[in-house]
Parts: structure tokens; C-alpha cells; sequence
């Protein structure tokens, strides 16, 4: 069926076959459920004896529905590199696929804000899931006074009456210090995430007041591995007698495990580590690592789900969705 | 603005206050380019002073485009957890985002070739790039057949009017294999791709006819981490004397380097590995991974490029981008 020569079956052609008007057809083949169901089996049978396919723009007219929604990742060149987007994309996907809801995907650019507030507007999409975005951002904030469907995938570090889910952040870093304290380590220090964030910030806390120690050795870093190397680094070269870490994401454990080894630490012998995330880069670690697990992909599906309600509904209440955490041991702690 | 109680500034107002008809202002608001430059000067003008958002819905009606690709990738399970796919998402983004076309992601299931082509055939997509369709895949053959426009990801197994991007696979065998015998390594094996698709068995032909040895040892493997730490054992089994090995993925390599890691083996003292991709798992291997790099993120933007030259002239000729892949030098050989 080349498209240059098919030849469209219109509205009034189903009307015809089921035997209804063209008014009753269409409001059958735009959902209204109002019909009678003799009518509407009718029609749906004209529908396949016809091969008669809706315009989405015209249906799109008439239901104001794009069945399009945006997965918004923060700057690119971070995420992309990471296998925690793997599992959000793939949690969405788990929801999204069957109901024919596109999956639009971006990541935050200089025009992203833009381009997701003109989409919505026109209606080009229908709501937004958005990840991890910072306290400078105010896209979470736009979103919500021009009240389009909107959930963020973690606290908001400034308080917003907005959807979100979230692991137990503080109760995560709890679970690495209670391992850690288990293992009878005392001289702990911590590659903590950016503190411009509320899981950075949170992770923390969690970890040192476990710990009950308000002067724990501490650097931040960006969740990246790069970044966790030189934080194992400075840290190496101001408490040489360390023996044990906490980093806040498993690329970063990954990127402290690598300077441990260079300087000649065996782990766990001589340094115990634990990440966060329970990331693929887990696995991939040498030794493989011992880390505080989210779900991410549960929490990737729950986000989507709630969008999807809110696009139903726009008077869906705001909610928080707050999983725990679980520690998975490995061999580095 | 809540939508709520916003008032849609109609295409009668901008007409108004350009002073042309609605129908030349209804002709300049799509695009239609033989409209004389002042009016389309004064239209746009008075665009701007009205604050008017074409509907996207009415728009499509006209234009008949949707400004959305889909990029497929195949299942699910095994890409996601790729960071080949980070790179692969960017390089289509690196177009499509200042294109303003939505990209929007599946992955290959049971419902995706149905979902793709009726999206396509009710112009809720204008085109698709096609990551790694295997020989079995029809999806390739009924895109052409429906003249919709398509680029897939490697030259298909089955010859196919298609446009296609490729890195030249065979080189990148045969690099693999002149490095390896340039370290005097002589109990080469290999652990090869999928033979179901171009990728594996290009890579293990150009390997071993660049080795000028047709009784190489090797195995299947199908690109994920596990099936190359399972490759590897069955090489060392059969071959323990092995002193070089190369893994027709990056991920493959990794899997192998655990289990020579577990036999005992020092690498590259021992036993010299090459990967191919150079992802961002090559980085993340230990000792880090010589490997046989593919410019992933170029390739992609260059078959966004080519997707959107069809959806912009359907006759647009088939074509084949084929890239040269280059060595990357690590700790590994």
C-alpha cells in the first residue's frame, strides 16, 4: 500500500457500513462512552471491514490530546554516559508502551525550557516527567503555574506543590554507615553528591548521622566518576590512614576504586567501599560493588503512571512517592 | 497563564492587525514560501504582537507532517543497559533538538512494528531510525514497501533498498588483528558477535582474514558482558595456552577480563585483550580496554541527517554512510 496511491476511507464511509450518522460514528471513534454498546460494536466492525484509520490531527482537534509525553534529562553530556538512564527509560517504558503514549525524549539545553513550555502550550505534548533538576532551574515552577502535568524525580531542594518520587535518601545513607559501623571501620570519610541537590544533600546527612560523627571527612562531588577520583584523591592525601568510604553514586566508587588500587590499597583489606545507585557500573567495579540500591526502574515506572493520571485528570492531587532503599552486598564492603 | 483562563489569540486577529487576508495569513503561518517577503514580514510581526500559537493539531492538517521520528531500538533488555546507547541518543539529539522534530523512543517488542507503522501511516510519525534490526526483523522490508521514511543502523543482512550508516566493519577486524600480531601474540581466539547479524560477522571476517588464519578458534557471543565472560571460558578450556583475545564488543571484553582475571591470567602480560566500540565501558575495564573504536555518536546524527532528507523529499535516493573505525590504544594490548 505505497501512500502516494492509497486512497483514504473517510468518517462517513464507516457511518455508512455500521449504519449510524456520521455524528454517532465519531463520537465512537473519539472514545465518547456515552454510545450505546450495540451502536458502538457496529461501528468498531465498520472500522475493520473499512480499514478506515483516524487523522490523528483531526482527532487531535477534537480531544485536545496529544498521546505524546517528554522524558526530560538533565545536560546531556552527564546522563547519557550513565546506565541509571538506561533503567529510567526503560520504568517509563514499562507504562508508557502499552497505552501508545510516546515517549518524547530530551535533554535540559539553553532551548529545552522553551521548546517543552511552546509544546505544551500548543499541545504538542501532554505532560512532563523531569529528572533530577536543580534548585536554579525554574521549569518546575513554570510548569506548575501554567498547570500542565508535571512530576520531578526527586524533592525539590526549594519546597514546590509538585509531584514527585523519590528514594529514602537519608535512610539510604544510614544503610551504608550501619554497614560500614558492622565492619568495625572508624576512620570512615565520604565522597558526597552535589550538594546543590536534595539527594547530594540528603545521602549525606543520612550517612552522618548514623554515623553520630558531625566532623566526618567529607568532599563533594558531581555523581560522576571523574569527580570521584579526585575526591578519593584529596581525601587520600588529608586522612592517608582512612579505612572506609562512602561514595554517593557507584561512578563515583568506581572512579575511587581505581585511585585506591593506584596507591596501593587493597579492597576491602585495607579500604571498605560502598556506593549508592546498584547501577550496571556496580557490577562492573573491582572488586564488584557492595552499594545502597534504588529502584530505579520501579520508580521510573511510578513517575509515569502519575503523569499519565494527571493528563487524565488535571485535579489529581499533588503526591510523593518515597521507595527505600536496600543495601546489596558485594565484595567491597 | 493558566490555561485554564488564557484567550487563544485566533489567526483572524494576526490577520487583522497585518492587514492581509486570513487565507495569506493562514498561507504564511505554513510556511508556504511564495507569499512575497514583506507580507510574510508583516504576518510575522504581528505573530509576535498577538502572542498567536498556531494549533499544532490544525497545522498538521495542512502540513501533513508530524515533526516526530521514532528512534527503535531492539529489545529492551539487552541496549538499555548499553551505554552505546547513551551515545547513540545523542547523536540523534545533536539534530533533532534544533530541528525542533520530537524524538521519540521505542524499544523493539511484540507491539512495535504495529505501533510504528499505524503511527506512521496516520501521520503521528514522519520517519524512523532503526538501531540493529536482525535478519528476521520484516519491519525494514514493510517501511520500504509502504515508502515511509527510514535509515537503519547497519548494512541488513538480507540486501535491502535502504539507506544505511555502518562503520566498515571488516577494517575494524582487521585492525584489531594486525595490533594483535604486531605484539607477536600467536594463540589468537576470538569471541565473535551474533552470526545472525553484519556487525558479528564482519568483525570475525576481517579479524581472521587480516590473521591469514582460516582455522581460528572462536565463539558466539551476543555482545552483552555475560555471554562474554561464558565465551571466555569455553576459549580457555579449549585453548588454555591462549595469549590474545579479541571480543567483537567492549561489553564482551569486560565479561572476558573477569574470567582471566578468575583463571589467574595478567593481562596484558598473560594474555592481551582488544575490545571493539570503545563505549564507555572500555574506560571502566581493568586494566582500561585496547579497542577498535566506531564513532557511535556521529554515526547517529549522520542517520538523523539522512532521515530527515527523506521526510523532506521522499525521492530522496537510497544511500550507504560508511564510517572508518580507528584504534584506541589502552592498557589492555
Amino acid at each position: 500500500m505505497p501512500r502516494s496511491s492509497s486512497k483514504r476511507v473517510t468518517l462517513e464511509e464507516v457511518a455508512r457500513v455500521a449504519g449510524v450518522s456520521r455524528a454517532t460514528a465519531s463520537r465512537v471513534v473519539n472514545g465518547v462512552t456515552t454510545v450505546d454498546e450495540t451502536i458502538r460494536a457496529a461501528v468498531r466492525r465498520a472500522i475493520e471491514d473499512t480499514g478506515y484509520v483516524p487523522n490523528p490531527a483531526a482527532r487531535a482537534l477534537v480531544t485536545r490530546r496529544a498521546d505524546a509525553v517528554a522524558l526530560v534529562l538533565p545536560e546531556e553530556s552527564r546522563l547519557l554516559g550513565d546506565p541509571f538512564f538506561g533503567q529510567v527509560v526503560r520504568g517509563v517504558m514499562t507504562v508508557l508502551g502499552p497505552s501508545g503514549v510516546h515517549l518524547v525524549l530530551m535533554t535540559m539545553d539553553a532551548n529545552t525550557r522553551d521548546q517543552v513550555l511552546g509544546d505544551l502550550r500548543r499541545g504538542r505534548l501532554d505532560g512532563v516527567v523531569l529528572i533530577h533538576t536543580d534548585r536554579a532551574d525554574p521549569l518546575p515552577r513554570l510548569l506548575i503555574e501554567e498547570r500542565h502535568p508535571v512530576v520531578v524525580s526527586s524533592r525539590p531542594v526549594v519546597p514546590l506543590p509538585v509531584t514527585y518520587v523519590d528514594v529514602d535518601q537519608p535512610a539510604g545513607g544510614a544503610l551504608a554507615a550501619r554497614h560500614l559501623a558492622s565492619l568495625r571501620r572508624n576512620r570512615i570519610v565520604t565522597i558526597a553528591g552535589p550538594q546543590h541537590t536534595t539527594a547530594g544533600q540528603d545521602r549525606l546527612i543520612g550517612f552522618r548521622d548514623a554515623l553520630g560523627d558531625p566532623d566526618l571527612p567529607w568532599v563533594e562531588g558531581d555523581f560522576t566518576r571523574e569527580s570521584g577520583a579526585v575526591g578519593m584523591a584529596q581525601l587520600l592525601r588529608a586522612h592517608p590512614g582512612l579505612d572506609a568510604v562512602f561514595a554517593a553514586s557507584d561512578l563515583m566508587a568506581q572512579g575511587a576504586l581505581a585511585v585506591l588500587r593506584e596507591s596501593g590499597r587493597s579492597v576491602p583489606a585495607d579500604v571498605a567501599v560502598v556506593g549508592f545507585d546498584d547501577s550496571s557500573a556496580a557490577l562492573a567495579c573491582d572488586p564488584p560493588l557492595t552499594t545502597v540500591r534504588q529502584p530505579v526502574e520501579d520508580m521510573a515506572a511510578e513517575m509515569a503512571r502519575l503523569l499519565l493520571r494527571q493528563v487524565d485528570d488535571p485535579d489529581t492531587p499533588v503526591t510523593a512517592s518515597v521507595f527505600p532503599p536496600t543495601l546489596v552486598h558485594r565484595g567491597s564492603a
